[in-house]
């Protein structure tokens, strides 16, 4: 780990390029940030026997790396891992005049690199410790931290945040200057919300056991 | 196409094959429809270069195929193409008593085949129409419809329904009759919901243009 300031613009390289014009692609780090932030699961693709395979997992980072909870690929690990993972927030749909200009309103932040397993029980549990905190902040502090059974029994992905293509739609649809304007019909942006609900207690719990204020303060807050 | 009825079972391949114990499996036919039925976006996975590339687009479906929208896989996509289609709802966080028994609860399909590139223009409509009403029943009949230009700049990927594996978690953490029972600590899940949110018109609109029924009675509904 390098301890060179990060630079606010991401990189361009072959891969994150943006070719296409409809989406809003973005360089700014602050927009790479508050799309990893804003989120908790990726989709983690990985190619197995030369075919790929997407599986949904859990995430954490730091400043330049991110965690990600590799379980569901660890039968296809060792050493050095290509991996795509994949964040990604859907925030409405974009209902055009015509069904071509229809579209989605999103997010989303695509990040190429080989995936290190971390091995270092220290670095492991720092790591698990973001992941923890990413999800659910202040829960690290809270919950039984694993032993060392339980550290070793658990597979951690780190991957390099330098390799990131960000995109962005925002907005209204893009034909209301065009002849289908002309239509009369509506157009606009139905948006999609999510929210945290009220905390559902495990029924094994003896009644009475207080919600933690970490938990309880989050239920009704829009998430992502 | 053939007619034949379709099984409720799902067939177990290697790929498919359950292999661990903390996420559902399920089998049934039903849970796939159903959870492709309660979304819009998936994660379409692809090898370029020998290395993942996983991307968010829409899809549509019928009963034995899914259409997917494909531009964004278009400079990879030459005759079949292997890939892998994920699409995941994320039901809420799993807060155990252990880091270790911590999760999410989420349903999930991940769809393995050789992607069809759609061209007959009749297949094509037909698979936009199940697509666009896919994500807004409705549209279909309401929008202006692709024209011969826009049909032939469209990509549109169909994938067989035959080999999916479906994993679906819900209710309490698992810690609740262990030993870490006896820590006193609080135990449940936080639930995640989305909700459509009122329609925003695109500020081209002429004043006065009515929001179409099928749209309108969205609002305020629950998603996913």
């Amino acid at each position: 780990m390098t301890s060179d300031p990060l630079p606010t613009r991401l990189p361009e390289t072959d891969r994150t390029r943006h070719r296409r014009l409809r989406e809003q692609g973005s360089l700014e780090r602050a927009d790479l940030d508050a799309i990893l932030d804003a989120g908790f699961v990726c989709h983690l693709g990985v190619v197995v026997d030369g075919r790929p395979l997407v599986v949904p997992t859990v995430y954490g980072r730091d400043e330049r790396q991110l965690y990600v909870h590799g379980s569901v690929a660890s039968r296809s690990l060792a050493g050095g891992l290509p991996v795509c993972v994949t964040v990604t927030h859907v925030d409405g749909l974009v209902l055009a005049r015509s069904v071509f200009e229809h579209g989605v309103n999103y997010r989303s932040a695509v990040i190429h690199g080989d995936a290190r397993r971390v091995t270092d029980p220290d670095e492991k549990l720092e790591g698990l410790r973001r992941l923890t905190d990413h999800a659910t902040p202040g829960q690290w502090s809270y919950a039984r931290r694993p032993d060392r059974r339980e550290l070793a029994a658990t597979t951690l992905l780190a991957l390099s945040l330098e390799e990131v293509s960000v995109k962005i739609r925002t907005g209204a649809p893009d034909d209301g200057d065009g002849p289908d304007a002309a239509l009369g019909l509506w157009a606009g942006v139905l948006p999609l919300t999510r929210a945290w609900g009220a905390p559902v207690p495990d029924p094994a719990l003896p009644p009475g056991t207080a919600v933690p204020e970490h938990i309880a303060r989050r239920a009704g807050t829009r998430q992502g």
